[in-house]
């Protein structure tokens, strides 16, 4: 049976790799590398660097593919990433069929880890359901954002024995500040935190994380909302794209304990 | 000024390392081991198999110490924790005047990341504000449980687009069902998920994550929950401790959205 390693490879640091990443990298007979747009160069760069560093096995071979575009018009949302995911999942299948013998395996690289916010493991599921090849998988956790950022910043995720909400920057005012002490935001397109009202209210946000561009700010969001804002459109502009992520909190270790 | 490294390691399984911990723990002048209990020499023999395994550095000293126990009688649990960092505080401002010269690194080995659920960081927070010694510190993200829970169960972490939840079992009710779809309980000493009655509930559980010893479960909740409370009672006596981790999940990708 074909099988495929889904390798979490961290936030943008080589570094990040661990043993097992680089391990499974070298178990894998090809390594699949996507092609992206030219406005993410810094992330190919990395992905390249990571293969350079620690891909060792000479007999490796190296496959690269198109991704599909997800197509956004006259449909839902939920109907677009539906059929791209399906999209993406022929490919896969096509390139598993014409890249590897029934006993082979592969790798993808997927940035932080394959359980957060990414889709592979949903996709190679519909390549599964679909019957048409035997496939097995497994997953290699890596390093996510959501470590990177607290690392740089040198807090710790949780206060002691509070809970952790981890969102999207739609949804971040269900949940903070109220349910929440903490709630990391991911994925935010609009810069949610801006909208939060609370003078109590303390951000630590990060972008490009792990990698040489990294930026950090960190303080009481109404002193340093307007400084991230700012930052963060110059970054974006500068370098045609951004991944950034951020840490809200509001109270303190042992607040309301006895 | 001396530096510290505060590493996370994983959750037990030595290929859980980076190339970022290995290279701070080849980095440092010495390693701080702690002795603990008896009772968890499985994890005291991984730690070992990491120093032999990754540190090849030979001028690196090995400082064991002893972990000052926390004190519970006659206390709240603040005062007690509180008290308990105060002594850990000053067992680690003691071992850095006797062992590392002013412009010398040490290195302590997290279990997981040192931002989730641990307080090395917070501990050396303390010796930095007493100010009887200059000192510096930095933190190298490391596998969490939680990563190698989703990676094991080979399941995404959180639903698309939706939140994800880290509690605690005392509190794993206050969230689940209900406000989060899916609640990952770290930190459980009562099954908290055995007290959850909702038809419609998955529980994905696993103990003794990413070591030679690693159990899971998965299962709807109702057809499950005796399983894991029996092999989870039954591990927990054979080992003489126990560490387990688990992810809540009700509802599906796309469920409420169009």
């Amino acid at each position: 049976m074909r099988h495929i390693h889904i390798v979490g490879i961290g936030t943008g640091n080589p570094e990040h790799l661990t043993v097992q990443a680089i391990n499974a990298l070298n178990a894998a007979n090809i390594i699949l590398i996507p092609s992206k747009g030219a406005a993410k160069t810094e992330l190919a760069d990395v992905r390249r660097e990571i293969c350079e560093r620690y891909v060792t096995n000479p007999a490796t071979r190296f496959v690269g593919y198109d991704v599909p575009s997800r197509q956004t018009a006259d449909r839902s949302y939920v109907q677009s990433v539906d059929e791209w995911h399906d999209a993406i999942s022929a490919t896969y299948e096509r390139l598993f069929l014409e890249h590897l013998t029934e006993r082979e395996s592969a790798a993808f690289l997927v940035w932080g880890d394959p359980g957060l916010y990414d889709s592979t493991l949903r996709i190679l599921q519909r390549v599964v359901a679909r019957g048409k090849i035997a496939l097995d998988y497994s997953v290699v956790p890596g390093i996510t954002s959501i470590q990177a950022l607290t690392a740089s910043h040198r807090i710790p995720l949780n206060l002691v024995g509070k809970p952790v909400q981890i969102t999207t920057g739609r949804r971040l005012a269900e949940s903070f500040p109220g349910i929440a002490e903490t709630a990391v935001v991911m994925l935010d397109g609009e810069q949610a935190f801006s909208k939060i009202d609370d003078p109590d209210a303390y951000i630590y946000w990060g972008a490009y994380l792990g990698s040489k561009d990294e930026i950090t700010i960190a303080g009481r969001l109404a002193d340093v909302s307007e400084r991230i804002l700012a930052t963060r459109a110059e970054a974006r502009a500068r370098h045609g794209w951004i991944m950034d992520i951020y840490l809200m909190r509001k109270g303190q270790d042992f607040d309301d304990l006895e």
